[in-house]
């Protein structure tokens, strides 16, 4: 049995375990033979995982506050596909008991060799104008931090730590084998795949409080933010060409690609439909991978995720480890 | 018989006419015994008419270009409930015998007027940064020459010169009564209703070949351009308070009221509902006066205009004058 | 110490109170120390507040109906932004020891004088048959006092004992500075923004238990019972003109503005467009100020409301006090 | 080869004619060997056919006023599918030389018949109230008269003298056949059934100018029109039961069965969701068969009609004479 | 007082009864007295009754799993309208203390008879390759069974054992009416309106878990698995006619009506549209039946039901017993 | 001069030209100074171009049959940032005179080429049954042929003999990159994209007389068709894995994405998700390009395109030859 903090992500059928998370989602209800039990979802920086508890000490029979901190003790198994918890003891802790930032959901990934990454393909933009402004952006500590670290949304897809970095480094590399196979304007499609969310940094925060909207983000939302912020750069590097200051700053404004998702203008040059072509498949691949995290071979996905439908995950996938 | 030009604003029933106007939509037909006539618009910066001819030379008999400029000799009458003009004798003039400017629609209102009236309320702001944001704007010559130019559209409402000052200057007047109704931050509402389309300066162009977008117009959007506007004068006053700056340009952003209509955020405080509203007023409010300004007592227009129904002139209506 | 009753309207943070209110909306949750606690709303006819009461008797562990009244003792203050009274005492009450009419949402203006205010303006129609019409309507004493009683909607604004004649007179007072702006028929504009709603006082009861729709008004809708009971007046005056009486049935039934919102057409003539756009911009303002109506400066509003929105109320609008 | 006045509805491939009929939408177009040829539709009472002329005499060259009466000579014959007519000879005619009614398109059923089966139904509703009002409708003469006359559309279906009728019965046969299988109120059902679009003899107007909106429909339309005329008559009737008064009402009300269709209430009891459902039933079949009149077997129909799609006529379709 | 089975379809007012049940929808409240009872639905597979139950016994005071069996005393009496049943005492069972096939909603109607009619139908069809395929589809043992077995849908319309065939016998008596009113090929029209849900069977799940979406049902839809079914059945007959095939293929894959429904074409064939047109009607009317299956006379349903709109039924309806 | 064929994509301002095109959208208007021209696009299977002519010659004057064959003398120039020939002298042509297959729009790509990169595609499957599937598919000689042949729309995207293999080999080769970058089933993904639109064979028809739309493309649709081409191959495969068929049956009727566009399932299944977002990439861009093909730098599209609205080509797009 684990004495240590177990992640989430580390759960398998069969393991038992002693750790804390983060209780969400919790409700008591009765079973079928009228016994109370206690559900609820194990959350940490690393994932989520359902869990049930029988055997209701009283301090829990009105269940939990929503999130609350708990030390649980139990075993994991697999129940009609998905992966569960079976709790037998849980303890209630108190905020100052536990390490808040280790229960806020984040990247998984290496977050210093994704920025890395993008560096990289910033130094080799051939369009110095371009390469200039990556340099300015990337050199602006404040800002690079908080592009490194955002989550790129609340809800709908990345929602973590990290996770606007993710989402522009994948939407960048998707970019790259793009431009190979469309006479496209390489640079500013790269540039502008990789930028086109940095307004989220200012939309949303991502304290200890969990993720939420700023009064400015809602009131000025993350595309016209975004298009400030580079903008604002442009403004900083002598000559700077009109022209492609206009068509970054159309690509900044129309990536939502329609009107009704909060772009002021359509994709009208050949980059901004690129962009948001490419920015919209990365946050559908995202949604459905996230949505479908916990489902084993064979089993379907709650219908309630951002993709609005029950997604599939076929028996062979699962065998393939893919 | 009139030598001199005759205006469309003063076409009546009954008037002979010999006078200078552009030529538009014209087409050939044949009338219902078989004869072929002449269909067309009278334009010039008063307004249009309809006109027919009949007993047409040879060189008319395949139409006009669109648009031509043309001498006319004939007479005003009244056709189903619209003033027509049939002519007797149709004469197709060079560019350079005219001077454009006559047959580019223009406001009839006194712009200097309007202006002067503005100017007024801008000096009576109450609050110090606003009027400050006002006498700079204001005096900015470029900018407020263009302002007091400027269609407010193409073809929708108030599709001739001056009439973004018009449509600014009546918004202004219905936003000074609705301030007196509602508990509302009234000078922020009589700025933002003023100025919600100043980015139609930089939207539109209005020389002697029409009403045009232009390419910054098309990628951007008079949205976004307005914004920019007012914000490059807030960066230059001091101490202009934060959240009065952020509450000004949600208005601006905010205008058109919902995203489809270009808005990249809803309106989400008081005073940006009401130039919503506002503008939303005085624009149909023109489609309609626009649409049926030919129409007689008793008569219907066409159903092709901005509020794309037929649209109905009471009987009464007419002998009222109004 | 209060002993007296004391209305919602009046409590300001700091204030002790021992009064009865309605409360509604209870629920009973565990705090983040797992301490249970019932959350509720406490509503007079003056308006409503959020309460909370930590230390609950055995009898209130299960919460309470929904409505219930209670006596309450306890103090007002401010949470983030938001008044509420922390409750230290709470007694259930039967239904016959409080006057219910107390608690039903009411409009806290005059309506009398709102009332007055609209019959002068009534006797002040220039057209002799609106003007009959007007004093017909006024004259039909149960039709009236109906009109000066009802709410104008269940939920969506003006939802209050007397709305339906707020709604009224704002429209009314609106209208009058519009009608000075464009070449309206003044008289029929008038009429028509303060009677388009009249069909409500069939399409809603407002009896003691509340706000609901009548099984003719969900049959048939407020807008054709409105223009039934506008012609069935119409038809007890001799030589009422026949375009007129179009024009004003049209005014009634279009005055939705859209077929979706249950107008069977469309607004076709000026006073009906304006009728629609007046109507809509009071029906929004009144949205927008019920929404806010507890949110202090710098705070947003819940995302559920008509609007569908979050809506802010910036830092110095409380200042102002307005 | 005939000399008479040869129907449309009579023409075969194969059959020489000579024949007078109304010719619409008339062009001149070159053929694909450069010939200039003139294509046009053939109309009468009893429908229309394509025709084309080759070998243009100069006063054909510009093609035809729309509508205008010909005098043609020539031979039917069929191509790709298609019924068409090769025209010899074409000769303009004056609007005195024909009888207008000829080519004002009608239905081609007995429309005394179809209105005696009408009155039998009548007679046999075995609701007192109902047979009552059903004899004071078809005892107000003008009202049956026009009933009997009046198209049910302009455009859309049945759009021709008596269609309303046709509609009217072809409904209230469907109407008696569900009766057989469902709960329902039979003789309100088929009462509604019989009457719902009566308010289309106030809505349009059928004079031998072709068929048009009247201002009456335009600015109230048909459901309210047609709401108004039954509740007239049956304000007529002693002790009519209020709640068979309000179900019949709102079954007129709401026969569109969406608000977007001009019905200011959706259909909420079973009688108006059936009328809604049958009603639309017969309008969608007659828009299929009006839609492919023209087309032969294996053939499809143009795009451009009421149901907006191309239309399928199968090749044994034919076969069956059906 | 009943001591055997008594079904929820025999429950009169005044009833006593001492049964067994489903129960759904299990809550605990507090009445306005502040006594807590219990609400439910008792179901079995002749409809769904509410009930309510104070004195609440210690292990009933968490409420039940959804679903639970139970036995329950008590007596049934109206309350607003709608029958209610009033608890006196109630047994939670095992799953296997039932027999859950009688819990489980099911047609009332005669199985063997619905589908005689079917039988006798299908002999009589003219065509004989339509009839050959009938007679094909009837032998498949498996398939048929399913047929005669299967809910039509999970909770829209006839969502109970039997459901589908109810359903589709009831939209070939409605195609039998039509097919004399209207110049079909009545053969294809019968034929498509038995089986055009025949997918269904493979969509659906109805085992003793209750209805529920198979995992091919969800990937691929019942239009589709129809379609599919019965090509592989005109595989098997030779010289089917090619045309015959599309046009029943085409019906197959349409009768959704529109794409947005899961049809990949619209109706563009005569007997297509009718298909769509009459399950429409069968399938609304289902609705409607269903949802005010327990609601008075005067009285009206929730809002929640597949039409999305509370329902109303008059009061003489229910004095006819229709 | 030439006096060989001189293919559009080999015009150039500047250039001399005597060559032969087909004709299309002729019309004979009049210039500013009131001269007839003739403007018509010139078309041959490489592109297409704007002309003009003047001083028409009396057969000419009555415009031209579309589409027409016709011999052209005259050069090319630049107008308005868009190539144009202006036409000296314009020989009608018989069909007889021409190879037609020039003149039919043909991807000016290397088919066999094409061909031979998915043949090698195929042969790298690593899932054995879907190498074996694609093996069929490709040795069906008249299928593979269609394959390579199809145009893969009639007007959206790819409308040219050999669009549907370059839409394919596109897509695939975007494919190929998106797997290196998300955990996806590659060969289903590769096999899938490669052949979702295989159902255009059936489709459409493209013979001499241009692209069409075949009746059971029109009554079936491109995407049941293309299910049951690949579905008839796997029935030929023994021991085809049951739930691979279902996937890949899945991912080819939802590859539309929406129901709208006339798959009947959405995209359920990680690969049919990718293949709907890869083909709708591919489709948008090729829209794109067609479209702006001949707009030079600094210059706008026509409205009127698959994407709806005005596409920009900036300045130095042109100037790098991309």
């Amino acid at each position: 049995m684990e004495n240590e903090k177990l992640w989430v992500r580390d759960l398998r059928p069969g393991l038992s375990l002693r750790s804390t998370f983060q209780a969400a989602d919790t409700t008591v209800r009765n079973d079928s033979r009228g016994s109370p039990y206690l559900s609820c979802k194990l959350v940490d920086r690393t994932g989520s995982v359902d869990a049930r508890m029988w055997g209701l000490p009283h301090d829990l029979r009105d269940g939990l506050p929503d999130p609350s901190y708990v030390r649980v003790e139990g075993h994991a198994h697999e129940y009609r596909g998905m992966l569960q918890v079976k709790v037998d003891r849980m303890q209630v802790l108190h905020e100052d008991q536990v390490n808040e930032e280790d229960y806020l959901p984040a990247t998984e990934q290496d977050r210093q060799a994704l920025a890395a990454e993008l560096l990289q393909v910033g130094e080799e933009l051939e369009n110095e104008y371009l390469r200039k402004l990556f340099e300015l952006i990337a050199g602006d500590e404040e800002l690079w931090d908080a592009f490194c670290t955002a989550p790129a949304a609340k809800t709908m897809h990345h929602g973590r730590i990290g996770g606007l970095l993710e989402h522009s480094v994948q939407c960048m590399r998707v970019a790259r084998a793009v431009a190979e196979l469309y006479p496209v304007d390489r640079d500013l499609l790269i540039f502008g795949v990789i930028f086109h969310d940095i307004g989220k940094t200012e939309e949303l925060s991502w304290g200890s409080g969990g993720f939420a909207y700023t009064t400015v983000g809602r009131l000025t939302g993350h595309v016209v933010l975004g298009d400030r912020i580079v903008s604002s750069f442009v403004g900083k590097i002598d000559d700077f060409p009109e022209d492609l200051a206009l068509r970054l700053s159309h690509l900044m404004l129309s990536h939502q690609g329609e009107r009704e998702y909060g772009s002021p203008e359509v994709p009208k040059t050949f980059e901004a439909l690129l962009v948001n072509l490419i920015d919209n498949l990365d946050a559908r691949v995202a949604m459905f991978m996230e949505t479908t995290e916990n489902v084993s071979g064979g089993g379907w996905s709650h219908h309630e995720n951002p993709l609005r439908r029950a997604l599939y995950v076929p028996e062979e996938f699962e065998e393939d480890g893919s």
